[in-house]
């Protein structure tokens, strides 16, 4: 069973140099090991982290760069070892395929952060060497591992810790999966975004307790990320306010998105009327742009998290510390918030807002997602258009 | 009693104009409260606030200006209501004489972040409308507020808070009180700089949890707050890296502080040898400064605490956020954590470096505070040379 896929040709699209353009690619995944999961992608979405690797944006591309990481799709293969998933199950893979499942954040199931390195979907370099592949293919293997150990657990600052005992092989207790399992209600076109786009705003606002009705949350950016930190808090019970460049994003972001308050970021009279009013801010925004005004926004120990990309940021210290205000990075998520993200979406009926395009309209995609032109995420039908 | 000490008059020292020139003064103190306590000044430290103020760099100073919030004495006269302290006990003042008493943060006892404004030792609008006046003088007036009330008690995020029952006048059971005990083993002249420079930098580090010997901590900055950093460092079992611009804060650093690492921030190869290695870094530096290469010696989900006051700083996002990083502000400590620091620097025996000078000394030490010309504090002796 494990061979029998071995050298079947996996057929994606790539890009071939920094030109960035994409055309159609042949290649081999590995063989379906005993832990492995082979999965029929159906769906990608389409990350402005697809840009920048295939743009060589990073300055570190190992072409061919077959990329996607918000993927979607069924079940096709399982190695002998595998329990959790069976052929035919509707699944999910993120931003990464792979983690050293040994270090304090594997262990507290925080594997984007991984000590050696979380190993990404596409443009990584995989535990045998290969460069790996994302979801703009028509099948991914991943690993789902069952850790075998006799488990321990410990009470470490609140938090239960499992402990493994070197040598003892047990009762499998824990497992540590790359790929998660989308409820069968849930739409796998809707599913994609949340691998990427989702967990990125999702993590944060937990790891913050921004899941706490009543509390305020502040949306810098109404993109793919931006859009889904306005469904997310309106489904917690918070006053969401979004603050966008352009008066243009109003009405999406009230009637569509159903934020509590919109406000144009340049109006500084708006702004000066919402200092110390908010719980939380998530800047979603890749262009360059002022902090201040937004830190001043914050209430005291408010907390503003970036996760877009900008260049460089700047601010004045006076306004974080007479306030004890905090800026904090955030990198996708675990997969433990991974998995509880999808269910509670699908409990709650959260979707992305999507449009979705064959795997022809690649190349113009990628071009109007660096042009901000898109409500709010591409995602590619692979299923049906990749032949 | 009350009303005997009205209309004394109080000497310090003041500056009349943005020139910042200090000389004597004469002012008068209000009359000593049913719940106050009149404090005779033994010491006052020298904190670059009191450069700051009398020479108006903030654009509000109300002159006259007399600075110091370092404040060290014995108490002289209480009020009738005041219980906790009496004549002859050592106490301090800090950064602020009051608060409202009323908010989530003075119920946390982090009256620093008074939802209102702490009110300010020096050049603040007290309850009564005057401007407050600072150490560089020789008595102060400040209250001591028992909190009347059946205290009920709530678990609240793992937390104890006590809630007012309104009208109820009770046992007194909470005292919030703006001057705190120095442990009568404990010099006066060494206290005073603990109630700006140690809290400011003790107060983050407790928030922290950088009292858990064994994790790391760097301090950027070799002056008064840096210098207390890598004291409370070492206290608390941290290897302790310090930072400089100067080669020549080396041996003070190791031999006279006791860090275990000196680096200098310009020696790249260094700097890069660190990179993922600290818990903490704890950043004292006035002048502009970069804050990427710090970002990147911080460990994933580590933390940079900003305490000195750069106009502006910058950072790129994707080294903050790709770990799970974090820059935060953080100023002075409310009531309970001061308290607690006097009593732990008296315990294991922790002293600031001080000089003393007279108060005739006083425009020459903010002039070579202003030129980081001091190892490490400078304290007035405001007894023997107030006259």
């Amino acid at each position: 069973m494990s061979s029998a896929t071995a050298n079947e040709d996996c057929l994606g699209w790539a890009a071939r140099d920094e030109s960035g353009v994409l055309s159609p690619y042949k290649f081999s995944r590995r063989a379906v090991g005993r832990d492995d999961v082979s999965i029929k992608i159906t769906h990608c979405g389409v990350c402005y982290a697809d840009v920048g690797w295939t743009r060589n944006k990073n300055g570190d591309a190992k072409y061919p760069v077959v990329p996607g990481h918000e993927i979607a799709g069924i079940v096709r293969e399982v190695g002998t070892d595998v329990h959790h998933f069976k052929v035919g199950d509707h699944v999910g893979v993120g931003t990464y395929v792979n983690s050293c499942r040994d270090c304090e954040f594997c262990n507290k199931k925080l594997e984007a952060n991984c000590a050696k390195g979380a190993i990404y979907t596409f443009n990584g370099i995989d535990t045998d060497g290969t460069v790996t592949k994302g979801g703009y293919s028509d099948y991914i293997v991943v690993h789902e591992r069952q850790v075998f150990y006799n488990v321990v657990t410990l009470l470490q600052e609140n938090e239960t810790i499992a402990i493994a005992l070197p040598g003892f092989k047990g009762i499998p207790q824990e497992l540590i999966v790359y790929c998660f399992t989308i409820p069968d209600s849930y739409p796998l076109a809707s599913a994609a975004p949340l691998l990427c786009a989702g967990i990125t705003v999702y993590a944060p606002m937990m790891r913050y307790k921004m899941n706490q009705p009543g509390k305020s949350l502040g949306v810098i950016g109404l993109g793919g990320l931006g859009h889904m930190a306005v469904k997310f808090g309106k489904a917690f019970g918070l006053n969401v306010t979004v603050f966008s460049t352009s008066i243009s994003k109003r009405e999406e972001a009230l009637s569509l998105l159903g934020a509590d308050k919109f406000v144009v970021s340049s109006d500084q009279e708006e702004m000066q009327a919402l200092v110390k009013s908010l719980d939380f801010i998530i800047d979603t925004a890749s262009g360059e742009h002022p902090l201040d005004p937004y830190i001043s926004i914050l209430k005291t120990a408010g907390v503003l998290v970036v996760v877009g990309a900008p260049s460089e940021l700047k601010f004045k210290p006076v306004g974080l510390f007479i306030e004890m205000r905090t800026i904090a990075g955030s990198v996708v998520g675990g997969t433990k918030d991974i998995q509880e993200m999808l269910n509670f979406c699908a409990a709650h009926r959260i979707y992305p807002q999507i449009e979705v395009v064959p795997i022809q309209y690649a190349n113009e995609a990628l071009e109007r997602l660096v042009k901000n032109d898109v409500k709010f995420r591409f995602v590619i039908d692979i299923e049906n258009s990749l032949k």
